[in-house]
């Protein structure tokens, strides 16, 4: 056994209460070494007569390592626990003592849970397991109201620019509920909507007013009300860890500067504050001069923007909050945030923005999930021809295994947003080969995200091309593209199976493009079959039953002799599924 | 290059900020199977001017592992990096994608600390990084007044039983402490001192009140106030995971069971709180029926610890708490608990007890360090013959290894317990074979604590019998034993190389038990010798200076041809220093 592959610690995603009557444990080996993998547990103030073995399942192997998971409920809600690895060869013990070929005399020494809380139990919205959400740059969806638009807005669809206005507001959304409803979505993502001098509102000078050329308060309020009633939530934009340096506190320090009583609501490192030679004498985000960064330690920051992400959500009643930026500001605050946010709405969504491993923020204390950019960029890589089905089924795996199940269940996937180009440049521009990605993230294991105007076929480069005004003349949507989204949208809220159903890839395979795959739960068994090639396919795969229908057309499709033939178009791709009640 | 064997991931001891301007990163290779670690750093926001290679240095290994560390310090408390791994064949590189031959271009997706909180910093008290406590459990102690001893009180110095009382208390405390001064200790740590039907008072009614038979509030607040003045630190025992069954509150739900106020204090599984076989229908500490756990997640409940907490560090000024069973309750408390504690006395020590490995309370939010459980494990098997010297090594490495270096500087290292026979017991009741752990205790990483009367030659085996009186015959004193206890406490509060020092084995062999290691800083180098065999060793290392004397003798001791000779008797030491100043 190669010992040097074993790894587990006893805590985080290694093991962890995925409710609070349900411990998960998981283990990793290297990828096919070991056979079977024991779990031996009980409860440490009476190890004999609790004293329970558990097979573990392989949940999942990526190109290095074999993940090894169960759940066990303790009846007193301690757990200590070792395990006990098989091949042919030998017999290894992992405790918290170390790995060792003798066995560990228990529960001395053996790792431990040591009782689960509720208090300490990480909770996510089950909406948001439901959700198929919209993002939405409010300055390019759809001008509602000419009255409210900037001075000097451009005429709509022109090119965008950093710093030119088209006048999109709520209004314009607010005109377009019907088609959000008719598309499919339940869920908004709003980019910033407050007072703030850019078009992206990322730079924010006042956090509790809607910015007037989208509208007020009151019509906000208006609009997340309607929102409701057809069953649409709604999640801001959280920029906490900066702000405008037109943001009134921020100019109080531009003025007095050590003098300011809002001196240490920010990291002045030396005043007067001032720029040199590219670089701000504050913290900025990034080294933006007009963004400066706040204190979130200071008690008064602290109170403000608490405060703030409190209002909108107790007052307007929003549904969550995306955080900007979210891995610059100090944990403590984000565990503050979370109790306020969680106080003022237990099922209040809380999504990080995070581009890396964020394991740190999904404890339990922090984030509920974080935007999956890895997600969008593996899939892409996979069908862009980048990596074959067996790297790219090595990667989900990876990617699974960073978090815990209950953010696996509702984390933000998404292909493109308004910092990324978008999808269809990501594609090279082939609305063909656009539509694969798309049936896997709606098939996929998270929460999907859409970003406006990917349905009907909106291009854009890097930002800020990809932050174009919505198309609406319909002439100029790709109203095929359009239909293939509201199909696949409903298929996932239709089926349980598409949003929750277990995951496994049943084809993926070194050197080869094409892949199958299912999902299934106690009601529908659902399997996809993707042609990630320029040519005609045909994909094969054993299946026993032979009651099997295509899930968008509703036709019959037979298995011959124990074996389903699939054949593909280019770039082609099939949803199978059969009834298990 | 075992991929295998490669770990790091960006959290917790694998990337930690030290201190508010520094990082500290590791990362694990297999061991022997890496030349050389290249850390690539930089500032995502501006890769190139601020990219820096730092090479790591090899800061430990155990029996599978390198473990490789380095200190960054970014411009702009801002980090982005990767790993460059480097032997013969191959350079493998390491980033946030994960492992790759080819160069990963930076720096998206590459590991990231995102930004130096200061808020987030783990600090620990620097006064505990001095200390030397010593334990004492008042009951067995010292009666220094006999108006308040328990009825049925013993005559001192008879066997322990698990309910018998001997009268030890506060005043008994007080009239030794000139002799505390004399053994040279500055921190005593008191097993629980408040109101409790129990000798070990574990079992607590009343948290506010000293118990009677110890004295008053006002008693011991002299008591801490005259070892304030003698420069003597005081820790407390704060049992927050259960009370007694007599605390009032429970004895309330006993009352009134679901009736009772006091219901949601407890984790009442069913009314009446009752014992079916043997199980409590009550969460309990164990499963001892007298000892009711505590539901630290009602507010109330919190509120009347964390005042606890607060009080008798604000108005009675103890420095530190040690957690009793503190790993069977939630974060969530620990996390308030210190802030509470911190307002109150950001010097004080915050000792966790955790049997097993505890990393995730010491991230800087909860512990400042626990009671290493592990160490006194780890060394009693070595010095009782159960590893070799390389062995040994590879267990000190992997413990060192467990956690940030904060926690490592006071970490606190014991060799006993109340909870665990007594260490001459562990030594099979052999004074010669009872100093070299002594003597590793006292030359060795984190902060040391001796049980009361050890010192002098008190024996017992597991509990209740390792909880006897303290011995004040001086005829029934170990004096000599007690003067090499005075002697190591003295060498170790005299030089910082030995509290602070870099520690290194410089002999720690396969299938050899003697040992040779270093500490230095940059006043003095240590070198202590070990010969942990029943027969006379002469062990020999090569030493380029010849500026060697004896730290205990002050005896000059010479190199012969660049070689130091040391001829020591079974189970002897020896301890040279030399001045780098």
């Amino acid at each position: 056994m190669l010992l040097e592959a074993i790894y587990h610690v006893p805590r985080d995603k290694w093991a962890y209460a995925y409710d609070t009557s349900t411990i998960h444990l998981r283990v990793r080996t290297q990828k096919n070494n070991v056979e079977c993998v024991v779990a031996m547990t009980g409860d440490k103030y009476d190890w004999e007569r609790t004293y329970y073995e558990i097979t573990m399942e392989k949940a999942a192997s990526d190109g290095m390592f074999d993940y090894w998971e169960c759940a066990v409920s303790p009846q007193y809600k301690r757990l200590s626990y070792g395990f006990r690895f098989h091949n042919d060869n030998e017999t290894i013990y992992l405790t918290d003592t170390g790995l060792s070929h003798d066995y560990p005399y228990p529960p001395g020494g053996y790792f431990e849970f040591p009782y689960i809380h509720e208090v300490d139990v990480f909770k996510v919205p089950d909406w948001a397991k439901e959700a198929v959400f919209y993002q939405i740059m409010p300055e390019r969806y759809c001008n509602g109201d000419t009255s409210n638009d900037p001075e000097g807005t451009e005429p709509w669809g022109g090119q965008p620019k950093y710093d030119n206005f088209f006048g999109g507001d709520l209004q314009g959304v607010m005109n377009h509920l019907d088609d959000l409803t008719e598309l499919g979505i339940n869920a908004i993502y709003f980019t910033p909507l407050f007072l703030s001098p850019s078009n992206h509102k990322y730079d924010i000078v006042d956090y509790k007013q809607v910015d007037p050329h989208f509208g007020t308060n009151e019509l906000f309020k208006q609009l997340v009300d309607q929102c409701h009633e057809r069953g649409i939530r709604v999640m801001l934009d959280a920029v906490f860890n900066h702000c405008s340096d037109q943001f009134p506190p921020f100019q109080d320090v531009v003025k007095h500067g050590a003098d300011s009583k809002y001196k240490d609501w920010f990291h002045v490192n030396e005043f007067p504050v001032a720029v040199n030679d590219g670089i701000p004498t504050y913290d900025t985000f990034g080294f933006f001069a007009n963004m400066p960064k706040f204190n979130t330690a200071n008690p008064e920051v602290k109170k403000y923007l608490l405060e703030v992400a409190e209002y909108w959500i107790k007052e307007i009643h929003v549904d969550g909050w995306r955080l900007d930026v979210a891995n610059e500001i100090d944990h403590d605050f984000w565990r503050d945030f979370r109790k306020v946010v969680k106080g003022a709405n237990p099922e209040a969504y809380i999504v990080g923005e995070v581009w890396s491993d964020s394991l740190i923020w999904l404890m339990g204390d922090e984030f509920d999930s974080v935007m999956n950019y890895p997600f969008a960029d593996k899939v892409l890589a996979f069908f862009n021809g980048a990596m074959d089905g067996r790297t790219f089924a090595d990667n989900m795996a990876s990617l699974i295994m960073r978090y815990p199940q209950q953010t696996n269940e509702v984390v933000f996937n998404m292909l493109c947003s308004h910092d990324t180009q978008r999808l269809l440049n990501r594609v090279g521009n082939d609305i063909r080969r656009m539509k694969l990605p798309v049936v896997f993230l709606f098939t996929y294991i998270g929460t999907p995200c859409i970003f406006y105007g990917d349905e009907i076929g909106l291009t854009g480069g890097d930002d800020p091309d990809c932050r174009k005004c919505m198309e609406w003349d319909p002439d100029k949507q790709q109203t095929e593209l359009y239909d293939f989204y509201k199909l696949m949208i409903q298929l996932r809220r239709k089926h349980k199976a598409l949003r929750e159903g277990r995951f496994r890839f049943l084809k993926a395979d070194p050197n080869d493009p094409c892949i199958i795959y299912e999902r299934v739960d106690d009601k529908v068994h659902f399997i996809i079959w993707m042609n990630n090639t320029d040519q005609p396919r045909t994909l094969t795969h054993p299946l026993v039953k032979n009651d099997w229908y295509d899930a968008l057309s509703q036709e019959k499709v037979d298995t011959e002799d124990g074996i389903m033939n699939i054949n593909l178009d280019a770039y082609g791709y099939r949803i199978l599924c059969r009834s298990l009640q």
